[in-house]
Formats: structure tokens, sequence, C-alpha cells
């Protein structure tokens, strides 16, 4: 494997390891532990579900691998704040949605050569990418792992104390 | 910038990043917010503070940067849950830690080639690494970003909600 081949593969790894480890909480709360607030006051795991749905959904066309699959929870999960909005999809359908873009973005990450992942993504123009390199691809799949991590550290608030 | 580069500095990007706001939140956080758990029965501020100096700490020699600087934080916040050791040191002498540690992260990682980042971490032996490359230094430093996004996302439910 060349160099480029190790650093992708290793920031691959560690989206799929941060992804199977929030999947496992989603997999493991019961449909009570879904409506209570991970603290007082803060958000509900119903809402951190479709939160982390939302911006992996974003993910596929900003890393050009295809159109949107789940525009509909942007402005449940993005725009509105969690308890602003009374009817929500169901867990079983988020957690279907949640399972079905992961494996779209993986199918997409596994095809991507190291020249795609350093490609600008989407919502850069020409002009600032040629500022800015930095603003690669590959940036969005690092920082998009550690919001998902940031918001499995709270998740995991909700599971009972052992 | 070569492809490696690129790669090597997104990497270090995200790291800057996560200290960053981490450290933004330390320094916002009153001593007595420092106090009170995350949410109830969990872990203090106080106590996420030393863990993750600690965390840090031991990426010098993980990382082959250097000696550990506070390994006497180890008992108190990684062997030993919160609330089972009386007396903590100071949340001034933690933060001093805190920011000494990562400085010397910091510069041990700007010094690093890409070679570096590719070798073997030192709690890997040769052979095993032989069998599984992908265990090297990068993967380190993408895991710890991970970590320390992990607990982040927790320290901000200490915040005053707004």
């Amino acid at each position: 494997m060349t160099q480029v081949d190790l650093l992708v593969n290793a920031a691959l790894a560690n989206w799929k390891l941060t992804v199977k480890r929030t999947t496992g909480i989603f997999d493991e709360l019961s449909d009570d532990q879904y409506l209570i607030p991970v603290a007082p006051g803060r958000n509900r795991p119903i809402y951190l579900l479709g939160h982390l749905t939302a911006v992996h959904d974003l993910m596929l066309p900003l890393l050009g691998i295809g159109e949107r699959q789940h525009s509909e929870l942007d402005v449940l999960f993005l725009s509105s704040p969690d308890g602003t909005i009374d009817v929500l999809p169901t867990i079983s359908n988020l957690k279907k949605s949640w399972n079905d873009v992961n494996a779209l973005l993986l199918q997409g990450f596994t095809a991507m050569t190291p020249d795609q992942w350093l490609q600008r993504h989407s919502s850069m123009t020409d002009e600032d990418f040629a500022a800015d390199l930095t603003r690669n691809r590959y940036s969005v799949l690092l920082n998009r792992t550690n919001h998902t991590a940031f918001h499995l550290g709270q998740l995991i608030l909700a599971r009972k104390k052992t």
C-alpha cells in the first residue's frame, strides 16, 4: 500500500468504528429511552438520531457521492431545536434512514480514489478552493467523524448506568 | 504540497480545532461548574479535564514525541472513576497541565515527517505491526481526536443553557 492509501484507510477505519459504535447505542436504547433527554433540558436520543442522519445525508452531495435521500429531516433535526416540533418520524423509520444513508456513504467512500478525496467539496467554489487546498473531501470526512463522536459522547449518557 | 502532506495537514487541522474548542469550554466554566456532573450520576468537568490531560499525556511516548509529563494523573483519572478519590489537583493546575501537554504534542506533531506518521506506535511490536500496517501513529492521532470530541460533547452540557 502507498502512503496515501494508508492515510485514507486510517480515516475510513475511524469513520467506520465511530458509526458502528453509534449504531450500537441506537440499537440498544429502548423506545422509552429515546424520549428521555440525555441531560436535563438537553436533546433526546430521538433528536440525535434524526440530527446525525440529516448531517450524514448531507454528506452524499457534499462529497459528490449522490443525491440527498432524506432532506425532509432538515427542518425537523437541523433547523429546529429538539422539543419544538410535535410530530417526528418513528424511531424505526429513523433507524432505517440512518442505516441506509451510512451504507450509501460507505459505498461511495470505498469507490473514491485519493485524487477524489483531495478534491474540493461541493459547497466550495473553485476560487475558494484554490486559495485553501485543505478544504477537501478528506477534511469533511475527518470533521464529520468528529461530529458523530461528539454526539456519541452525549448519546452514551442515555444508557442505563451500570 | 504533496497528497501525503495534504492528508497529514487535514488531520492536524482537525486535532487543533478539537483541542481549541475543548480548551474554550475549559476556560469558560466557573470553578463551581467544574464540580457539577455533566448529567446526573455522570462525570464532572474536573474529571473530564484530568482524564483528557492524562490521555493526551500518554500520547507523548506512544507517538515517540517524549516522556510522560503527568503520569501522576493516571490513578486519579484513568484507573479510578469520578467520585472515588477525594483529593484531586486544583483546577488551575490541571488546566496548566492540559495546556502544557497539548503544546508539547503540537510541537512534536509539527516536526513529524509522513514516514514517521506511518510508523508503528510504541505499544505495538514490530511483528504485530508487520501484520497490520494500519496501526500507525496517524491512526492514533485520528482516534485520539475522536476521543477528545466524544468528551467535548459531554463537556458542553456543563455550560449554562442559553
